[in-house]
């Protein structure tokens, strides 16, 4: 199977079998491949926190557009982005890279000098919206992953993010909820996306090589 | 091999070899992957402008972070996102998907009503900036396709977007730059990057399970 047979193989799941349960094994391979994505200047600047907990998932249900992917799905993975970039996290990242690299110590000062300056002179606003994109690149590599595995899954934007950051009380941790993953196994009987075709705009329309 | 392998394997490639030339059918390989990326409700608000022609390559290098890259690659792919969310965007990509699930015209009108409202009441800033956000899905997938067929790439931020958006024409077509990716074959004599480990946050700092 290659990543086109599992991208056309998968679909945005409308409905989980609440007693199928995805393993651990498999949901660890899913966070593998988003910890693996590539982030801009590889400050990997967001952190998923995965809701197994049956009470837990029950006081986040009222932020949800989709309450009962949120109940009856496996896990919920909420991708949550730095609320900031701050000296501090920049440096915390390049010191494990120069440390795990065997490099002196410092080998990318000039490049983390100008990387707080750029984020420096930016609001935290900017800087948050600009982590939160890093975190799609992440989603797309966990959709992958599920659909290899051949776990179902959906993406969740248009939730209640306040009422998400204040349950999984993110904004203590520095972060802010910004993509909800649900994974677990279709219903085929209530998931009504799935017997429908796929539908994306044809490629010369999507692409052109000039 | 598996998404995981692609993904330990895959760098951020820092030199091209500039004779080695990726396949035409490779490529399309690595625009289907972003092609079939899911995007909110389904609306692949972005299209990718490929420059192969060296004669525009050049016009655009002035712009680059990584001049060299941007030269020396096989192809620049280059993610641009629409200028703002329309009622005619959202109802031309709907009624294709009612007419090529042969469902009746007109099937999402509570939904697409929905979207018209929310987006009509945002700026087309921050509708372009939610437009962006799903460009970075279908580059994990695109990153992910090329990993598999052993293609070297690169991401990258941090050009001048004014002037890219002005060398193709963009805001011509209803789009803005949002990020590049270079594809071709490393020059492991000057991609510096190639031998060095991949550093990631260790798995109980980037997720927890609650």
């Amino acid at each position: 199977m290659t990543l086109l047979d599992d991208l056309n193989w998968r679909h945005a799941t409308k409905a989980y079998d609440p007693v199928k349960q995805v393993s651990r094994e498999d949901l660890y391979k899913i966070l593998e491949a988003a910890r693996l994505a590539p982030t801009s200047s590889g400050l990997q600047p967001f952190r998923i926190i995965v809701v197994e907990n049956q009470e837990l998932k029950s006081r986040l249900v009222p932020g949800a557009l989709n309450p009962d992917c949120m109940r009856e799905c496996s896990y919920i993975l909420v991708f949550a982005a730095w609320d900031n970039y701050t000296p501090e996290r920049i440096d915390a990242m390049f010191d494990r890279t120069t440390a795990e690299r065997n490099l002196p110590y410092g080998r990318f000062r000039n490049y983390t000098d100008a990387l707080k300056r750029i984020y420096g002179a930016s609001s935290p606003e900017q800087n948050f919206n600009h982590a939160a994109k890093q975190t799609y690149i992440a989603l797309g590599l966990a959709l992958a992953q599920a659909a290899e595995l051949r776990i179902d899954s959906t993406p969740a934007e248009g939730f209640d993010n306040r009422l998400i950051d204040e349950v999984l009380g993110l904004s203590e941790l520095g972060l802010k909820s910004v993509t909800l993953m649900y994974i677990g196994y279709s219903d085929p009987e209530r998931d009504w996306l799935a017997p429908m075709k796929k539908v994306r705009i044809p490629m010369d329309e999507f692409s052109t090589i000039r």
